[in-house]
């Protein structure tokens, strides 16, 4: 199920600092790895864990790999949490 | 780390079930129990790790316990979106 995949792949620190990264640009493979104290095997299995969740984009570009936030897949979760808290709101609201 | 539990917690159609309808009001474990196909075992547990993370209060009311959904935690994961978000929209804007 696509929200399950979803908030797995979010539930791990290392990914969601890749994704605050890719949220300010969009950056290669190589340089991804460059700002961690990790192996490359650590970053790229966390790197193919956001990519079944389509919360990031991978396209090849010459000789360089590039990594993008998937905006849409956010905006989605977003609408998800405000449906749940929008009702709490109505209910305090009574 | 909270952010890790709070979205592991999240991870889980069941879980995300039960946070749905507590959105629409307070239920005791009871009243969450019979809107499952499954054991009391299984929802305590769902529950249980709701709890842990957070994402949900439970307080004894006589002889019942009554859940609730805790706003406060959903504010800040929308805070947390909305801020990797936010920036996102920014990059586009340039």
């Amino acid at each position: 199920m696509k929200f399950d995949l979803l908030f797995k792949a979010l539930s791990d620190e290392t990914r969601r600092e890749i994704l605050k990264m890719l949220s300010e640009r969009d950056m290669t493979a190589g340089e991804i790895a460059d700002k961690f104290q990790k192996s490359w095997p650590t970053i790229s299995h966390h790197l193919e864990i956001l990519k079944q969740a389509e919360l990031i984009t991978d396209e090849k570009r010459g000789k360089y790999i590039v990594y993008s936030l998937n905006t849409t897949v956010f905006q989605e979760i977003i609408m998800w949490f405000m449906d749940t808290f929008k009702k709490e709101e109505k209910k305090s609201n009574v």
